[in-house]
C-alpha cells in the first residue's frame, strides 16, 4: 500500500492526524513528521526524509503538508532522496487533515500513488455543512 | 476580537492547531476542544460548549471542525447555548488547519464574525503547490 507522511508545523497536529487516519485505515503505513528537530513549531527536512524512508514499503509515499514553508522543507527532503525512490514520492496539494484521512482510506484499498494523490486533492471539494 | 474554538476528533490536533495559530495571532482567544471527555478519538458536545464560553469575549465565536460528526457535536453544543450567545456563534465550513490559521490572523485584525467566517471558508481555495 501507498505510505503517508504527515508534515505539520506542529508535532501534535502531525501525530493527531496519524491517530485519526490510522483508526480508519489500520494497515496503512502513516508516519508523523511534525515540528522542528527539537520539537518546536516548524518543519525539518531531515525529519521528513526519515519519515519517507519509514513510510515507504515499495508502493510510493504521499507527503501531506500544512503550510507553504512545509512544502519547502518537503521539497528539500525529496531532493536528497535517491532518484529511484524520489520518483515514487509526491507532495499532495490538499487540506492536511481532511486530505490525509481520505488518502489513508484510499490507500487502504490498495490504490496506486496517483489515485491516492488525486483523492487527497479532492478533499478541497468536500464541504462540512 | 472574535474567538475561535477548534473541534477535532483528536485532542492533539486541536491543541496543535491552537499552538500554530496562536503563534501568528497572539491576542486572539483560541480554545482547543478535541477528543471525547476521556481524551479518546471523537468529539464531545459539552467540551465544545465549555470551549465556546471560554473563547467568547463578547464579539462572537467561530467553531472550526474536522469531520462530519464533529459538526453534529458542535450543533448539539450550540443548541444548549442561550439564544443571545447562540446568535454570535457560527460553525465554519472550512478546512480545519488552514481555515483556523487564516481565521486567527483575520480575527487578530479586529474583523467581525461574518468576515472571519468568510475568510476561513476561503481557505478551500488556497493551493499549496
Amino acid at each position: 500500500m501507498v505510505g503517508i507522511v504527515i508534515v505539520s508545523h506542529s508535532p501534535k497536529v502531525a501525530e493527531g492526524i496519524k491517530d485519526i487516519a490510522q483508526q480508519m485505515a489500520k494497515d496503512v503505513n502513516i508516519v508523523a513528521a511534525g515540528g522542528t528537530s527539537d520539537g518546536e513549531i516548524g518543519t525539518d527536512a531531515l525529519k521528513i526524509q526519515e519519515a519517507i524512508f519509514e513510510a515507504n514499503t515499495g508502493n510510493g509515499v504521499i507527503v501531506m503538508v500544512d503550510l507553504g514553508s512545509a512544502v519547502l522543507s518537503a521539497e528539500t527532503a525529496l531532493e536528497f532522496l535517491d532518484e529511484e525512490l524520489r520518483k515514487n514520492v509526491r507532495i499532495a496539494d490538499a487540506p492536511i487533515v481532511e486530505g490525509a484521512i481520505v488518502a489513508a482510506v484510499q490507500a487502504s484499498t490498495g490504490a496506486g500513488l496517483e489515485e491516492v494523490i488525486s483523492t487527497a486533492s479532492e478533499a478541497y471539494n468536500l464541504r462540512k455543512l
